[in-house]
């Protein structure tokens, strides 16, 4: 079991990168097996990370879970969102009565799904709402400050969110999840993951900033100037992330940031989803570079800044299709086809098992 | 039921488009899911399609089946291979096990797989073999002609070839399957298929050849000056899919194409794989170019060519994961993704259910 009061120096102490011996013997493990050499490409190279990970050749992703993170977003006054601000609370209730695009598709996977108010507005009373057993209160604050004016909430906010997902995650670990998808919800949210993402990867603003859910050219320009002042005002330091998180960032993307410590720290594989997840992985990244040895990406997002972030992290996303909706649907799908690899490494045949002549027969 | 001894021109009479104005009424029910507008990308389009070719709002892909077609090659003597023609039957025999790459996926998305010997050297009895009951035999010839030298079989030959494929696939749509997978298993056939590829698409030969299982640079240049001979010595009609199937193509090249036409006869998709069901889709495709309305592709293969045929055909891949493995294992992956497609479709709650405040609001 994790410590209470575990903080984040301990937590970067305990993380080292996944085993290279194990994905070298997985690597002779799969050339053995009946095709062509590593003819299902990228299925590969998902199973044998996972053996790294895990340290074992009989890795299994049996359990699931998503954590739908969900927070609020003080740079709305901005004009940065398409939809209004009401809509993050509307959505964590159809979360828990199973209604919206992640609860299908994590049916789908077999994945249960849990949602963290990590800094909504409303105050949800879990008792007396249909599925409130599955929302799980870690609230901040309700709602980030307009990081155009100011920072977004304080270092002990940041490093409360930070550690709220870490405990979390960590909690599901223990019992007994074996891969981890991150989620998220949030109006306004795709703005401080664009922030983040402009001074964590040092590219352009101009690069990093998307129509999110869909603002028409005005609101694409106030969130372009929203992002400039709020990097003007608050210079975050991009060789802290807590201090990036701290000045631009979201209760829900600390929470994130959170998850892929846990992994990582726990050995697990964490699943990020699009924009805001990815996000969340580059401040975990800043805290500790290695924990990105136990993410996985799960799609890469219309949202233009995506590819950037995922090649800065390093990460090959697992499928493209377009999909530009967060609440870590990407994430959930893509759980199949990682279900897919660890299959083939474990139930395909060898050569030998099949009696088939390799090539050099 | 199919009449027995129903002929090409009688299934081409048969084929329509899918259905433009379910397509639009699927589009309509989309549009009021609980997402931003079309959030979910190529997910949209899968369902809506589905729905097109259904002819209804209630599209189901519960009952499932890949056909893997089996066949050897006479090309094979040119050497073109880098693994000996004797792995085309011992690979049915693998099938039949359920050891191979398509067993383990297709249990995966729940696909039942059926093994055709539609042309293969060795002669199988299934009442003697572990899974036997698994495999149909309708056995063209064994093997093709060396299509660098000669025709690869008749005219009545490619018929029968492409009469089996859609019998076969009719007689599981009636038995209730909702999605055909096709699957390929041939040593030597990434060669007829390139040849198809250059003739059918019009490309350069260069293009489309690349080293399928593996072939070494020499192999290459063989693989390369044998399609060119089978070009020059044939001179195979782009007009007339049959020709070209019997000039240059293969016995389980032909069963794809027929099962590509039998999803269009009897209004159900298929999902095809990677770079010998295209081939197959092509051949379909110039006996009837509507059936490609019915056509899914599962995932876009290593083999250079793959991409230009599927750009030709325009259709879109689902997946991109580096795999060339055939045998059907990037449709059945693909399987799980257009599930998720259907159930989005199916169960996602709409604003007004859900209770959510729309862009409008």
């Amino acid at each position: 079991m994790v410590k209470e009061g575990i903080g984040l120096e301990d937590i970067i102490k305990g993380i080292r990168q996944a085993d290279g011996e194990w994905i070298e013997k997985a690597r002779q493990r799969t050339d053995q097996l009946v095709m062509p050499t590593r003819a299902l490409g990228r299925l590969h190279e998902i199973s044998e990370r996972l053996c790294g990970i895990y340290r074992t050749l009989k890795p299994s992703m049996g359990r699931r879970a998503i954590l739908v993170m969900a927070g609020d977003h003080g740079v709305v006054d901005q004009g940065v969102s398409a939809y209004p601000q009401v809509i993050t609370g509307e959505m964590v209730r159809a979360f828990l009565r199973g209604g919206a695009g992640i609860n299908v598709l994590a049916r789908l996977v077999n994945a249960d799904v849990w949602v963290v108010d990590m800094g909504i507005i409303p105050e949800l009373d879990p008792a007396s709402m249909e599925g409130g057993d599955r929302l799980l209160i870690h609230k901040v604050a309700k709602g980030t400050s307009n990081f155009a004016k100011g920072p977004a909430m304080t270092r002990q906010e940041a490093e409360k969110a930070i550690l709220a997902g870490f405990q979390l995650a960590s909690d599901l670990f223990h019992k007994g999840v074996e891969i981890l998808g991150t989620g998220d919800m949030g109006i306004g949210n795709t703005t401080p993951s664009a922030a983040i993402g402009t001074v964590l990867t040092g590219r352009d603003l101009e690069e990093m900033v998307g129509r999110g859910t869909g603002v028409d050219d005005d609101g694409l320009s106030r969130k372009r100037e929203a992002i400039r002042q709020g990097i003007e005002v608050n210079q975050p330091d991009s060789k802290d992330g807590v201090d990036v998180l701290e000045k631009i960032g979201g209760f829900e993307i600390g929470g994130i940031a959170g998850c892929v410590l846990a992994g990582a720290y726990h050995s697990r594989p964490v699943l990020i989803d699009g924009f805001i997840s990815t996000a969340g992985a580059l401040v975990a990244h800043a805290i500790c570079p290695d924990a990105v040895d136990y993410v996985f990406a799960g799609h890469c997002s219309e949202e233009p800044g995506h590819k950037i972030m995922l090649d800065y992290l390093g990460l090959d996303p697992i499928l493209d299709l377009g999909m530009r909706l967060g609440e870590g649907t990407g994430g959930a799908l893509a759980m199949g086809i990682m279900e897919g690899a660890v299959r083939i490494f474990q139930e395909m045949l060898t050569f030998e098992e099949a009696g088939v002549s390799n090539k050099e027969s």
